[in-house]
């Protein structure tokens, strides 16, 4: 339940947990309220609305300390970056966020990291336009669980399975981007990272802490798309989840792959965390997409035809991809 | 998203996660699907119906291996006591649960603790209709998320804060058995405790491993309880939770707790892991709850008045209870 301390209560005392809950949910601000909430942090659960006719999308995704992020990385960095990381996967859904829960456990009591990383979750929260209706903290290694919870129109989500012989294979924004952030992680601060997003908002440092949901390409995807995923393993491996769930082959062109700045497009291909959309459609709808969602690049790189699997092709040869060149930062 | 791998790809190869997803959703088999479920595991989110004119309850737990129970611990039994001490904060509130994602983390590929977990979850699961959605698996230290959603009808949902001054106090079945488990909790197995549950729905292994949310209870309460809360920390502290919320304070009587068998008044007032519930109503309701609830024992064992914090007597003298009583098995 909503920042409620699990039964173990040797740690309660310990941590004094209930007051620190408090001071949580105080950093959190007006972040824990929002147009679906009818009661957020402090029962045994949150009361939340869901419009009539739609559907509600749940997904849930676990940040480990030393495998997720980096080891010592700034608590409001990694509050942003775990909240972004799940509701990415309501925008591949196509949902509209109403509300997300945070599972917190951290082997001692830090207040202060605590309330960097509820101010961090907060900030992202208001951009997200989701509150954070509760949690739960508990002693043990840091560990960071996020529940996110949005809604579709009945009938309208975004799966992965509907992609046909013939679609278009596109992709948002720019990938490969947060996997050059992987190099620099150990050395950046709060300040830092701000600064660089008001700058810069495709820095590779912003683009790995401050993930940005698609989310309104997302709903402007509803009825358009015919399959949807987001990159968070790697395009090449996302691409080929959304192709098997659909029984379809696809084959795409490095030469076409909007790659970020600074990076190649063999590694860009197989790095992970960009967050961004790759979808499939008929190409006769690219312009209803383009007047629903004017402001997002969607770039057309491949095509999907009957078969299975994903072949990466250019100058018109197919290319062989070393999947291992991912670099785990630890 | 549901049983989706995360970001760090160095893990999920040597894990062949993807394959070891598939084969945990198997083992969960009917257990994914429900009256609710448009779509279970496999997408970037699961896709659920809410009733309409309803609510929605979410709530998070998160059990860590050491803390929350014993390691080396059956996994099978994890799971359900995982699934049990979320879903009891859905009776908490009222709500009849509809879905559950559950998140995990372990140090490494363990297969087969992951099938017995996931039958565990998937046992629990069916008897407390309830679906799993989906999950997260990822590496890390042995830990376990359970977010779970239910409706209740608009404006039925029960509260911490309705308690009124001369409500009586009430708690349903029996407290204290759970903790009498702790001793004992190194040396069991599955076999055991599916042995013990079927003769002895009471043993304190059975109430520790298998808790009974009291689902039936709380939708019985919609309308009647003026303030309800589950019996996870103690019946003492959550009680306390309750006055505070409520701005009331409460006065219960030793000499009336339904103890469990084996346990004293002084010991269970502040045992957790019971998930019982404690709830507040006029007196007068107490006819129209049984009725509606006629299986499940309720017993009234104090009043509330005005003021604050919860006072406890026997025999008419108040009594001081050592709250440092509670022995973690670690």
């Amino acid at each position: 339940m909503p920042w409620r301390v699990p039964s173990a209560r040797a740690k309660s005392r310990a941590m004094d947990e209930f007051s620190l809950i408090g001071a949580l949910v105080a950093a959190m601000g007006d972040a824990t309220q929002g147009e679906f909430v009818i009661l957020g942090p402090g029962d045994d659960g949150s009361i939340t609305s869901i419009p009539a006719a739609t559907e509600l999308v749940t997904t849930v995704d676990c940040l480990v300390e030393g495998i997720h992020f980096p080891i010592d990385a700034p608590a409001d960095l990694v509050g942003r970056r775990a909240l972004g990381v799940s509701v990415s996967d309501l925008a591949a859904m196509g949902a509209t966020p109403t509300h997300a829960v945070i599972s917190v456990t951290m082997p001692t009591t830090h207040e202060q990291w605590l309330i960097d990383f509820s101010r961090g979750i907060a900030s992202a929260a208001r951009t997200m336009k989701i509150a954070i209706v509760g949690g739960n903290l508990a002693r043990g290694p840091l560990n960071i669980s996020v529940s996110a919870m949005g809604y579709v129109p009945a009938g309208l989500a975004l799966l992965r399975s509907g992609a046909r012989a013939g679609d278009g294979i596109y992709v948002s924004g720019t990938i490969g981007g947060a996997g050059l952030a992987l190099a620099a992680l150990r050395t950046i601060d709060l300040a830092q990272v701000d600064s660089l997003a008001m700058r810069d908002a495709e820095h590779p440092l912003v683009r790995y802490y401050m993930p940005r949901p698609r989310l309104r390409l997302g709903e402007a995807l509803r009825g358009i798309a015919t399959a949807t995923i987001d990159v968070s393993d790697g395009l090449l491996s996302d691409l080929g989840h959304l192709c098997k769930a659909s029984r379809v082959h696809g084959r795409i062109d490095l030469g076409l792959l909007p790659v970020a700045r600074g990076a190649g497009a063999e590694t860009a291909i197989v790095a992970g965390d960009d967050y961004e959309l790759v979808f499939t459609m008929a190409d006769d709808r690219f312009d209803a997409l383009r007047a629903r969602s004017p402001d997002v690049a969607v770039t057309r790189i491949g095509v999907v035809t009957a078969g299975e699997g994903v072949e990466v092709i250019r100058d018109g040869v197919a290319v062989h991809i070393d999947r291992s060149g991912y670099q785990h930062f630890s």
